[in-house]
């Protein structure tokens, strides 16, 4: 971890560092995941079947590659009731968030006969995937489903990579149940989501695809994008803590490292105006750093993408944090809500010493899928948004339309569209 | 145009001819775009000059690649007082329709000490692709920065290719100006792409490209995207009407044809449950073929993708409606607005007789960058949803968090991520 005194120069490096973990420089396995693609896309169920006994090592049919009630229950008896419980209350947190997210049909009218408006509709069906093995996180499970069920999709389509003996991880199916998921397939990989975007015998075709995945998943789903729609492509994990001389250095540190366990690209940052509290974090840091399991991957991270950076003025630290615009941000100085009027980017702001970042990632409702690799510069965290879709709507009478007839014709004329032009001019030519 | 009758044979044949047009089976530019966008993005301003020299015949330098106030004073006169009147009027009606879009930040809090919600920021700069030559359309610059400009974004960058003589079309420029346009550079094709995705030294990087653009342009934003944000990529433009027998048969053969005279590709489907309209309409469509100047494009488009479908139900016409998801639908019924009820898919949706679909290219407000090729499924009109991003705000105060850390604790352990559970236990290791 580096302790720099921030200048623009630092600011400048910093931001050209953390872009190059992007997961558009991914490269090379294009191919592989374009012919995997094909296949499933041409040959369905067999290619889908064939891949996963390649890759998954279990052979299956139009049967047994959908998880039955029976597994469910099963998968009941094996996870503890007690979290069970604790899933339960986070459900409820994660569900009445997303309601409040929820957008309405609209139309405006004037006594003149125009109506305009917008329709707001569900999506269909949606494909939600989930990583297995040790990447499997009920967590992720419940912040992809919720709120697609909330916006009123009909039908979740779960798909998730099945072990050896052809199970899937029960907290999986747990979470997933308990979300609200439809249907859940034993496939993963980019074998997967192409089942999802062309449908095979025995998986429906789906008109979006969200959830984390590995790098052959994250291609698959940029590949097949513009046929369906697609969640934003995940990087690395990110925390910035912008604090001041009144945050508490061990509730700093111990934030850093929350993400910095994500794996050896996570970035942990601090922002500073205080001297003082930069050098008491590094030193709590270290202290954690004795302590916790995952000190392998949090060294890693934190010597590649690990910063403690010094601000002259709040300004400065300010215009950083914008410029980085990172995934998670957690303001801790004496007017934590004032600070967040001046940010403009970031995927979701925890204000306060008691808003430590794990807080979202499990519990307090909003979505845990969030912008990485600063584009909360210009996209929103996963919400009932991604999950609905509008279309316009246009009524005119014959007494709203007749006083602007000749502008639009005119109008049309003027783009060389003369069939437009007739379109409008044919419903008044007997005047 | 085939008149057939609709079973579900020929709308699976239909939806097939229909998503051949998909953009996504571009291919054989994909190199040379890549070549254009590493170049600029490596040497900006000089690749830039070196493109638009071979490609728009024209050497320009950092200072005459602007435009200038006195080059836009100069536009205005040469365009149509009258025209201009109709802009005007135009551009008032679509800023009305889309501050009704405008989404607002929002939070919920409880005694408890929690404060959950959502903040609203406009994206900080934005840039607008504008066509050249023919393919200037001032509607178009009306609709892609409208949006952009009732969002609040801070700086509206428009890029137009410029001519041999180094001009720009004088009615895009004067669109641009009474839309609201920050700045306007006379650079276009993937090169104008790569400069706003990447900036050079004299255009500022931007962090969503909007706009429509011929095979390279849509390319390149297919390249850059993730990098920046962009709108979607359009394909050709399709009108599906719905008709009973009290439609106008002349009306809905004039708006068929005012689809399909944008270009070869365009779509235009009646799908009616009436055999007496689907053959007036056939007769009206062959009268309009004598009369209107497009009639090489028209003959084309209707050949290659216009149907008339006669259905046997009205509940099978709207499935099939459904299905094919049409950038414009056009419902001519005696209720209409009943059958709105029942449409899922379909960019903008006309009701009535008199709204006919060129009201809604120039006029009404609506916008009209819309979904094309079945996306409908999954994607909505251009709006100023497009021009915003959201954060989440998160803050518990200690009393909020107390009684719950516990539980947060638990399920972080649960996915193994032992120093998220060290940060919400840290709070209460006191205790």
């Amino acid at each position: 971890m580096r302790c720099l005194e921030l200048t623009q120069e630092v600011k400048k490096n910093i931001l050209e560092d953390l872009l190059e973990r992007s997961p558009n420089s991914y490269g090379g396995y294009e191919a592989a995941v374009s012919e995997i693609i094909g296949a499933v896309k041409d040959k369905g169920d067999e290619a889908l079947f064939s891949y996963t006994k390649r890759f998954d090592g279990i052979e299956l049919d139009a049967e047994s590659v959908r998880v039955t009630p029976e597994e469910i229950e099963e998968a009941y008896t094996q996870v503890d009731e007690e979290f069970l419980a604790i899933i339960r209350k986070a459900i409820e947190n994660i569900r009445v968030y997303h309601e409040k997210q929820k957008q309405y049909s609209w139309f405006d009218s004037t006594p003149q006969g125009t109506i305009l408006g917008q329709k707001v509709t569900p999506l269909e069906r949606v494909g939600v995937y989930v990583p297995g093995g040790k990447a499997a996180y009920p967590s992720s499970v419940l912040m992809n489903t919720i709120p697609a069920k909330v916006a009123g999709v009909e039908k979740i389509i779960m798909v998730t990579p099945p072990d050896k003996e052809g199970r899937v991880t029960p907290t999986t199916l747990v979470a997933a149940r308990e979300a609200g998921a439809d249907e859940i397939y034993k496939v993963g990989g980019a074998q997967a989501i192409a089942a999802l975007a062309y449908g095979t015998e025995s998986i429906p075709k789906v008109h979006k695809i969200v959830g984390p995945g590995n790098i052959y998943v994250a291609l698959a789903k940029k590949a097949v994008y513009g046929y369906v729609s697609i969640d934003s492509i995940a990087g690395p994990s990110e925390i910035l803590v912008l604090a001041d001389e009144t945050a508490n250095p061990r509730y700093v540190a111990a934030d850093l490292l929350s993400q910095a366990e994500h794996d050896e690209l996570a970035s942990a940052i601090l922002v500073t105006t205080s001297k003082e509290l930069a050098k008491e974090v590094e030193k709590e840091i270290e202290g954690f750093l004795q302590v916790l399991s995952r000190r392998e991957i949090l060294e890693k991270s934190l010597e590649n993408y690990g910063y403690i950076l010094i601000a002259d003025t709040m300004e400065m630290a300010i215009d950083t944090v914008n410029e980085i615009a990172s995934e998670h941000l957690e303001i801790v100085t004496k007017d934590p809500f004032q600070i967040m009027t001046k940010i403009k980017n970031a995927g979701a702001i925890f204000l306060g010493e008691y808003s430590s970042e794990p807080l979202g990632d499990y519990f307090a409702g909003p979505n845990h899928v969030l912008p990485t690799n600063g584009t909360a510069k210009f996209f929103s965290p996963l919400s009932v948004d991604d999950f609905i879709k509008k279309s316009s709507i246009i009524s005119y009478s014959r007494e709203a339309l007749y006083p602007f007839h000749q502008d639009i014709v005119s109008f049309a004329k003027a783009e060389g569209l003369t069939a437009h032009a007739n379109s409008i001019a044919v419903r008044f030519e007997k005047e």
